[in-house]
């Protein structure tokens, strides 16, 4: 038998990116110019990326080559272990075989720095020495923090007032790595500003942030945007979890009969699933599993429509899943779950029935997540115990069937910084938010009128 | 030129802790009982500890096998990652290469964990199904909370008065793992009590802790204590550490000038550095530097002697370097750093020149770290603070030199449930403190007769 860390050396870290985009089932419909209902030019969105990175949210080449200031930060965490989980599986008493991919060893707790060092890279070597962003639970803000110290740039952050307060350590962990970190919303933007107007005790949202970081940066010639999730680059960045995963579960002998991972914009569940894909297309029978909050169900309730990226409609519409963009989901504790939106690419992907979705209640999550830690030790983000809940069902289902049963999750992030919320669970002071149907109708109402 | 990381697989966890004790330039002075003053009988620890445990504190043998259940979980996250610091021997602009053992990987953030497993699994070979112990930053709790977890043991945590209030996340992180950890001084024993109607505000110390657990553990027949530093077994457990590294240095082609740790109780420093003790008999010129705080300078300003190891003289009496067991040192954040004794195989091989000792004050520290952070990534323990300061003058040394220099330190656990400290760092809230030579009089002046 072999190791149940499967490592690589750091010679093995992918040296490409696996772009899903000449893989899809249908062709993906372009980003509209909010205004003109047109379709987007790489310009329309210059005012807040730079062009090496605009080329590759457009990009339709198979792979694209990950630059050696890239891989050389990288590797100061990569490749992540993947482990076969023997103790959580001796736990449940199944017969499923489970692996996960450890995203949380990166400096950040995450697999978000995959996407930072790569965004801090291009913009720098286009000029630009300023970088705004928003983060939900504090897992991009952090990677993105992270980034820009290591390339020695200027970060702002823009976090969501509910995790803001739940979190005030995320804000000192970007400090140390020499970013600025406010709430949102904040009373530095115009956005803000409005949003405080209408509720002063605003919980604040993804949508709410990205608008507030989007403006400063349209605003500031020296800044550009960064986003966390969502963007066809972002996802991009993210393959070479699923690449490494591929070629470590060929060391291991195994290969997956479901993938799973949680899915709040999509960049975690997308970087581990999307190099399925091509294989799924040539026969495997693998499924691809999108896990979210029933207090956010963007895939399992939502619609397939144009919408606008952030709150205040200043994105490009996007072609997604959706709850609409004046959703404000309930403040749970996992943060980096409460988007309206999903990735475009998920989105095309789940509709065309290559990705499954399927919905979790909180409570359910924290029990799963203990179960983990009783048993292999490491203690997840609220985020990534959507997956495990997953992959319990999943475990449990293999075991009522007398089954072999291979699973594979994405560990996206450790819960240190999620201390709070587990206290929470503990004291009952949490509970299950089912997102009501009438709430449902009445964001979809306001929809652009290009959906 | 190698891998920036070198990584080893599971199969190369050392089978076998190494033993010192055959070879220290001097013997061993036994443990003394606290009544009698005669030399203490493994029955006299009997009432705490586990016979297996006993035998292997006064154990002579030159190494002792590890169990393979305790193997079993070591692997989770063993062998540790030895990396090549290449970035922040750039931002220091040093010749030196600086090497650093990454013990912040484990579930627990610590190296903690390897003794704590290796404890449960003794104690519960010894039918014991109950551990209470102390902590002082929580490293140590969450590392046996974890390991009791893990084993199906039950867990009790008094956690030193100033850390509890600093980090609230670190008691959810030991509930996390099924484990019950209270402030100390409590309620809940003599010891407690005695301290508390001293001093109702006492911020406590790990002296005081260690009576508390101590005494709980005398007084029940299903509970043993657990001590997570000083005592000979537990040091030796930790000697996977430097094994792992001499194995890794090898395939680096490097070998170590010097080697540092921080140092409270001695362990992950001895953990380290003890496996280079034979190497310098032999001929190499590796020097060995344990790191204190200015704030409990037990080998730079105390005295060798006999002393109790807690506060309410219910340990035996330790030939140890100390501050006297009165003193309670004040609330830095470095807390596992706190402890007015000192591992006695260290303080013995301290005194005979073998392991040089140097003290840092807080401020020095905490910019070292955000350095490090800056270049590698990392955000680590106010106490691995303490070694980096140090690793950051003997680079510097190099440099003013010219002169090459291998530098390999032990980054003993991440600061991730440390940020409050941090924090106060960037609010300019800390100050240094220098130990004042008249406490160090008046604390020494109340060691016990057998001193």
């Amino acid at each position: 038998m072999s190791d149940h860390r499967i490592l690589l050396s750091e010679r093995e870290i992918p040296k490409t990116w696996y772009n899903v985009v000449p893989d899809l089932p249908a062709p993906m419909k372009p980003y509209l110019h909010p205004g003109t209902l047109q379709p987007a030019q790489p310009s329309d969105m210059a005012a807040i990326f730079p062009m090496n990175l605009i080329e590759q949210e457009m990009s339709a080449a198979a792979s694209i080559a990950i630059p050696e200031a890239v891989l050389d930060i990288l590797r100061l965490w990569r490749p992540t272990p993947l482990v076969r989980a023997v103790r959580f599986e001796r736990a449940l008493g199944t017969p499923a075989k489970i692996f996960y991919k450890n995203e949380s060893v990166s400096p950040a707790g995450s697999h978000k720095p995959n996407t930072a060092v790569a965004q801090a890279y291009y913009n720098k070597e286009a000029g630009i020495n300023r970088l705004t962003t928003e983060t939900g639970a504090g897992q991009w803000g952090s990677a993105l923090a992270l980034a820009c110290n290591l390339f020695g740039m200027e970060c702002m952050v823009y976090m969501v007032r509910c995790s803001f307060d739940q979190k005030p350590h995320r804000r000192t962990m970007m400090q140390a790595w020499g970013a600025k970190c406010v709430a949102s919303p904040s009373e530095l933007t115009n956005s803000g500003r409005k949003m405080l107007s209408e509720d002063p005790d605003s919980p604040g949202s993804l949508g709410i942030a990205i608008s507030e970081a989007v403006e400063e940066a349209a605003g500031r010639k020296d800044t550009n945007y960064s986003l966390g999730s969502v963007l066809n680059h972002v996802l991009l960045h993210q393959t070479v979890i699923g690449q490494e995963a591929l070629a470590q579960l060929k060391i291991a002998g195994a290969y997956p009969d479901v993938v799973i991972g949680c899915c709040g914009g999509g960049s975690n569940f997308a970087g581990l699933a999307f190099p399925f894909v091509p294989e799924k297309a040539a026969g495997k029978k693998v499924r691809l599993m999108a896990v979210e909050p029933t207090a956010c169900p963007t895939m399992t309730k939502g619609v397939y429509a144009y919408d606008f990226g952030d709150k205040s409609g200043m994105t490009p519409l996007i072609k997604m899943d959706t709850l609409g963009h004046d959703f404000i989901p309930p403040g749970i504790h996992a943060g980096g779950l409460r988007y309206h939106g999903m990735s475009p690419l998920v989105s095309l992907l789940h509709r065309a029935g290559v990705v499954e979705a399927a919905s979790y209640p909180q409570l359910k999550c924290f029990e799963a997540a203990l179960k983990f830690a009783g048993a292999e030790g490491l203690i997840v983000a609220p985020e990534t115990s959507h997956a495990i809940a997953c992959v319990v069902d999943e475990a449990m289902k293999a075991k009522e069937e007398t089954k072999d049963k291979t699973i594979l999750f994405n560990l996206s992030g450790h819960g240190h910084f999620d201390m709070g919320a587990y206290e929470k669970y503990f004291e009952g002071g949490l509970e299950d938010y089912h997102y009501p149907e009438e709430k449902v109708r009445e964001a979809l109402a306001h929809l652009p009128r290009a959906s």
